[in-house]
């Protein structure tokens, strides 16, 4: 799923800046193949704790599998909504020229997350898990840049350019808080401890 | 918790629209509480998994409760968002007045879904779990609105307040998109059926 997911986000950038409107489509269209390994993880899962009666901590594993797959699937929606973004200003460039460099920025960092937490949830590397937290403060302080470019007086491209903009970095910044989440959930599972506290 | 979710909501938008600082100071610390309930539900269901092993529907009925609880603290964030947009623009109402009737819609229909999501829950209603589908048509329909008054060239707000009511735009979307998300999780726990299909 994680590497769906990556393929989906660093997709969706490609689409939006080249603009690329094929490359949308099939991060659209694919969106239901994660939607659907989902579903087939979840049931598995169930069917697991059914079948097992686990207790303890394989209980607690299997519960937050369940919710890291939500995050995963909520992922993909955003990848999913970016490309819809491109999709709907093709054959324009949904970002102006002066973003391409913040939205490429925030696409690589959205990539390198999702990579990360591949290794953090195959391995319970709580190390990378650890370092997930500042890439996601990168991708805040992207996002802080992002809203002040729009903010500038210099700022040329009206409203529509600029709520297009607001929606995008959301998307990019949401995807960071969930690739967290799931960061945490392993840490938790790992030390027992939880790892820099929530907002 | 959908109880406290729906005063956080309701609460969060008197502070928006009023503009009422305290209010919206109430709304953000409050959100605590929201956030310890799931813990100590989400607790009790992994206990109850653990102790009495259980299988088939109930075994579902638990794993729902897990994913509800997700969704309903997520909408307690959402008006966390509304009531951090209502603080940071104090003394200034956030809300452009032509925008206030839109706002106070979303606000009411907000309120409405959750009301509506609390006998979902409660009395396992199938009937009303459809009629959150057709209140979310609603939510959308304002959105949609939202977004034009935005790009209609009569918009004198500049873009702060354009960026501001995307985001407000789209908390209380989203927000409605968690009450469906759970009125179909009951709907497919009674009737082992798919509602409307998902997105």
């Amino acid at each position: 799923m994680a590497s769906l997911v990556k393929t989906a986000m660093e997709r969706a950038t490609t689409a939006l800046l080249t603009p690329d409107l094929t490359l949308a489509e099939t991060v659209i269209s694919d969106d239901s193949v994660i939607d659907s390994i989902q579903h087939d993880l979840d049931a598995r899962t169930i069917n697991l704790m059914a079948r097992q009666q686990p207790v303890a901590s394989d209980l607690r594993t299997l519960v937050t599998s369940l919710r890291m797959s939500a995050d995963l699937e909520r992922m993909g929606d955003l990848a999913h909504h970016i490309a819809k973004q491109a999709r709907m200003r093709y054959p324009n460039i949904a970002v102006p020229a002066e973003l391409v460099p913040i939205i490429t920025d925030m696409g690589r960092v959205a990539s390198q997350l999702i990579e990360k937490l591949s290794v953090v949830m195959e391995h319970r590397d709580i190390v990378r898990a650890l370092e997930i937290e500042s890439d996601d403060d990168e991708m805040d302080k992207l996002h802080r840049t992002l809203i002040s470019t729009l903010l500038d007086d210099n700022w040329a491209h009206g409203i529509e350019a600029a709520i297009d903009m607001t929606l995008l970095g959301r998307y990019y910044e949401r995807c960071a808080d969930h690739a967290v989440s799931i960061s945490r959930r392993v840490y938790f599972l790992v030390t027992g401890e939880y790892a820099k506290s929530a907002e």
